[in-house]
């Protein structure tokens, strides 16, 4: 986990910028690449396991309180009747953005429409099932608007990115048709 | 409304023995038919106009007392993210009946999802979409499990129900074919 | 399976609180999930195979006296085109939570609308695809209506699902970041 | 085949060779095009109302009793959790038909999927959303496996079906381009 | 394979009642539980391999010729864009039953549309997907309405489904609760 | 209608190089719109009422001769099972494009699927629901590869398609907030 | 249009904190929504008409350039085959907010999909489909984590959405049952 | 035409006539099949790698140039938010055809979606859910409009692939019924 404090703010260096949330242990395999994204980026985050349903009244509390802790951006992922962002969202007018998780019956359908599908007046910020990934890298976009740094270095990330498919397009015309 | 109370709670008489949420009084049209269902069996209930999204402190305040007020099941429709039924039921353990509301775009397939996909430990009794009036009979179907003069009720319209079909059986009958 | 009695009834220590129907033991290893929810809460339940397709027959002779037999909850899972759930709701005013039971091809989106979209008049308390374990607490929330042991025995419960969630997320805490 | 019946139905004894039975008479409007392919076929057929869900009783008698009375085909239309052609079926080794009705929200796939996803043992011979029309040619060319004039019939009509799509294109090339 | 002749036509032994006809041997694992259905009740028929798209001459040779061969039902499955039996009953006025076969990506829903959703005046009878057992049963209830051994067959055959599950619900009730 | 012959071949003035195949006149509306486009870019064209169900051998006949007359390539529309598209394909190898038509039910679902889902070896080159203007370019993409003067219009038409998006965004511009 | 700048950059007045982004101006009455909450809010937005199909020139050179001149946060709706969210994001580290555009034919599930479902490493922050003024909020929220005025005003806009709907509730209470 | 290039023609070795383009080598093993269907016909391909979000200057270069450079169709393979076919087709009059890839949660619905549904003046030549060699096929199809002998090759390959349907199905007609 990095360290980096957002630039702006007097935040005491335990608040990390952006919190993690998800609503089971099982959801950790697909969540922790959110935290993997913040991470290379050199963001700070914690992992946080709320639930909307079984633990209403911490996710309430929690979601109550992070903006007054300095917290800037809330990350949550959940899967079936994927309450959890929305409820969050609920809370707080920090952006969240939701993840969700891919479900053994619908194939996350079911998620991704419980989380994207919000009513007028709260949004959730909604990226691909299992798109953890991305959730970081947005979160670091937003934090970017006042962090040249990490500007920087999603600039730079983007181009390695984009570095990375050239190379292997290179490799390919080398090695000639490869079936 | 009827003021039937539930036989063996020492409920006040203010106390309905349902108490049918919404999100929105856009949903009033859809909802009020869980209310006409109850008002025809003798049941007691109130209306209530809650949101899981703008109102969540009031929609937990609601849920958290509801069992100690001496109501016995909860109505909730929703639409879209409907996540109101699920977040009440987060906070009760009484039964919460969850009334998927159609919406512009998806048919209500979103609303549906996100009320019946609930994940274990917090179940939503689901009916069909837009199906409040059956949300109602199911409300009345429990509360008379343990009230013999509802229990004769819903035997009646039951048989109600059927003598209507056979009517219209016969009434195509003796017509002949209508084409 | 416990042999508690609800309380308001002079029923038969025979008579099962619940009854837990499907269409075939295949679909066991699913609805037995109902079954253990309803051990771990203490109330007395019964497993039938009945098929709303290859045994209407006796479907119908279960639903039609079950009422007077002193059941008070039936839990009906089934696939496909699932019609248990609603066949045995047209015999009888009890209430019956239905379970839509995945299939291979469509995940069970097939068992849900089938089991959820019931008619005007004719209830079905769904619950999500293969959540039997749901049905099955659903269930006692119904019965504790009247029964202030099981209600406690409910609360305790759901206290003890927000403390399991609160202790992962005590130890995700402890030991920091998991990537 | 002895009793298809002649054109106006002086039939014989009564006995349709096709009953079409839906469960409300709101389903007639989409019912009575199979009445219509029936009629303009000669071939002798009756409507019936029979809930599966509202009158259940009435719907197994019809069936048990179906084929003993001479009956030869069921066509059976429902819409949502379209149970009736399903329940039909469980009565009677007759051929059923089920012709799923289109459902304001979800556009008759919940009906399509509720009747055509039957188990092992116990087919519904499913046509289109709507496509009650070709439930009474299907049932039409049943019986017409051991009714020369109605095999001669349904050529005849096929053939009639060709010329009209002829006389279309023959129209649309000399009339030249319509735009 | 049986030899059994639909009663009343002066068939020639070598044409069987049935065809079953599947576009690719790949659907033969599939296609065949039709056979064995007709295997069991004694109907005859024959496995044919024709492709809608890949030899669409001998598809229509063979439709076109099957009723005056004495051929009295066709079965036809296929997957994906399943156009095998919507393309048969194009040239008979035979009775064509369709298997929509499963596929990789979409479950079978692109195969059930594709052959459930045809035009007014071409029905074809869809069974569930994979249902190939219950296309063999329907074609059997089809040639059993002038063949009353098949028809005794049929409810012989009914009678033993439902008491294999009351041989288990009888088990499950002995043995006590499985779990 | 235009009469550009395609540059390379001794076609007889009368063959259009593209024909616009449809199985129902009520498919017009949307399929005429094909030939607005190719109107507009000057491809010669003719449109056709065939259908694969109910004209089957005329569609044989059409897309079995279609190369020796000299045309280039087939669009073909079709709504719920749509098997035009396929069917035609069947026949020929010249470049079939699909045009899915919508249906009332499924929103065209059912025809995309149709017409898309085409096993291995037969290609149908399909466009959006309803995308009949789109079909008529994509015949004339094709075409344009040995006609330098259509390849001109195609390019032509592209540049005005851009400008006039980029007078919409001036306008809009120039005028302030619309709201 | 406001004029509020956010705070911290040197921005030259005429670069507004949040660009709206539409293919056509037919999407017009649903994306201006997003502008009438930033309104609302008192953040200076633009509209502009740019189309990732008929001028991706003008889409590369805004997105690529946005981030240089000042802007911090793109809102682009689409529908159907939804590529401009996406195509924005390619070209830009600055948060992208899609809005899916509902379509005729499928409600919107086409661009929803053809928005959420991103790439590894380039994220699209999706609302609900036409949720074009959540799009709006969500771009405020993003922007008041370093305007603390437009927090206030974020905060303000929140509770006025609660009391609008616990007034509604209190309504509803007064005026008694509205059956 | 003159530029094709059969493995032994006299075409400038260094323009391929197809390009087939892939966003990641992970689609690769789908995407390979097209350039095998190329190779059987001996018609001249090329990979190459581009992604429409990761490479999008690339992605406009290459399509922008194509024509140029004597290219004559472009296969374009992608997943999810499939954009790549549709972004290329932005920048080229060439015939674009688009291969939906399989997705691990939508099983490729949101692929096929985002690749067919595109907007009037924009077509992408959609084949199936992983449908590459059919996208080879059907640029053959094209290529072989002014290329007799690449004609002739598919006419042989489609003779063959009747073919190996017959041989199976004598096959299976001398083995007897395989059951």
């Amino acid at each position: 986990m990095s360290d980096r404090a957002p630039k702006d703010t007097e935040s005491d260096s335990a608040v990390p910028a952006v919190v993690i949330v998800m609503g089971s242990d099982s959801d950790l395999p697909v969540m922790k690449e959110a935290g993997a994204a913040l991470d290379e980026l050199g963001v700070s985050y914690q992992l946080e396991i709320l639930s909307a349903h079984r633990t209403p009244e911490q996710a309430r509390e929690f979601a109550s309180a992070a903006r007054e802790r300095g917290i800037k951006v809330i990350i949550a992922g959940a899967g079936g009747a994927a309450h959890l962002p929305g409820v969050l969202a609920a809370y707080t007018t920090l952006p969240v953005i939701g993840v969700p998780i891919t479900t053994a019956n619908l194939g996350g359908l079911d998620s991704l429409l419980s989380i994207v599908q919000m009513p007028r007046g709260v949004p959730v910020a909604t990226v691909a099932i299992n798109g953890a990934r991305n959730a970081g890298i947005l979160a670091a976009q937003v934090l970017a608007l006042t962090d040249a740094d990490l500007q920087e270095q999603l600039i730079t990330q983007k181009r390695a990115l984009a570095e990375a498919v050239i190379e292997k397009a290179n490799l390919i015309k080398e090695q000639g048709q490869p079936c």
